[in-house]
Order: structure tokens, then sequence, then C-alpha cells
């Protein structure tokens, strides 16, 4: 943990947040600036600051994280009509907080290009 | 492979293309509509259809894609930066080939909403 980091905080339960699941490996929260009917951030408890970071021994993580991103569609009711997943990478990728997230995004159409 | 598929039929070289990288789990193109100065694909040769199939079993398959996105990003030298990865799964997606494939985009500002 990274005492410094809202998402680790977040993780730890040090920050007043409503998870709408949680295991060993990840949390999930909503958005606080939701671009869609439903926007969910998908978050390792590990702090792995940006996608770029990740190593081969974290293929299995990041992998279950997708899958857990799968499992939130289907709890959204999302998952037939279709979402978006996202990782912004960095400043130029949009990366506002220094802890990997992934940010699924359904409820609507979404648009082309993805900003 | 699904032979009526344009991206199995690429991984296939059935189709002329340039591949930007290959190796036994999938391949990496441009977008033939590039909507940033980097516009890559990277695709599973193995026919997933929609990011929502994803298996348990492909877990490490699905991990091992976002490490070649890692990858293709310090080979477009758009990894210090920023740059971001974006998955369409649906009509609501986005999603416009039916075979799960991941964006890559950069070398500029990406802008917020994701689309």
């Amino acid at each position: 943990m990274t005492p410094e980091c809202i998402f680790c905080r977040i993780a730890a339960n040090e920050l007043p947040s409503t998870l709408l699941y949680e295991d060993e490996h990840g949390i999930v929260f909503s958005d606080l600036h939701p671009k869609a009917p439903t926007h969910w951030l998908i978050v390792p408890r590990r702090h792995i600051e940006r996608l770029s970071d990740l190593t081969d021994a974290e293929r299995p993580l990041i992998g279950h994280l997708l899958l857990v991103v799968n499992r939130m569609a289907r709890q959204a009711g999302i998952d037939e009509a279709g979402y978006r997943v996202v990782i912004n990478c960095g400043p130029a990728g949009g990366q506002t907080v220094s802890h990997l997230h992934l940010h699924l995004l359904g409820g609507r159409a979404m648009h082309w290009p993805p900003g």
C-alpha cells in the first residue's frame, strides 16, 4: 500500500466509498464524475502506478481484472447491449490517478473516436 | 480460425496487411481509420468474438496481449508521454469487427470522455 494514494486508501477501507464488488485482488466502485449511465472503476489492490509498469508476473492479475469487468457488466445489465473498457496510461492517455484502473462504461451508445 | 472473419484471415496471412508485430498468441497492425498518430490494433490469433466471451482459461492470453500493448507503446515511442487502451465489446461499445481486439492510441493528448 502507498499511503498517499487515494485508491490504496479506498482499498484499505480508510476512505468512505461504496464498493460495488471486492475480492482479494481488486475492488470496484463508481467513478466520481460518470461519463455514462454505468461508469465504474476496476482497481487492483496492489499499487501499480501505470499500465506500462505491468510485469510479466502480473499477467494473471490484469487478466483477472478484465474478468471482473465482464462480471460487473453482467451485474449492471449492460453485457448484451455492449460496453467499453478504457485504460489510460500516463498524462497523454488521460490518467489522473497514479494507480492503475480500468474504466467500464456503458448504458448508452459509446461514440468514436474514444476521446 | 473462423474463415469469414477478417481478423482471422489477417492472422492466417490470407489478406495483405503489414504486421507491426506477431507472436504465437497475437498480431498487431495499424487501424485502417486511425484516430491518433499511433492507432494500432492488438489482436489474438484465437477467434474470441467479444471481450465478454473471455473464459477463465484465457486470463493469461488477455494478460499477454496487454503486455504486447506496452511493448508496442515503447516501439512507437509513446510510453513516456502516455497512451490509451480501448476495448469495445458489442454494438453499444462500438465494436465493429466481431473478433476481440485492443486499440492502442497515442501520439496526441487523448480527450475525456472517451467517446
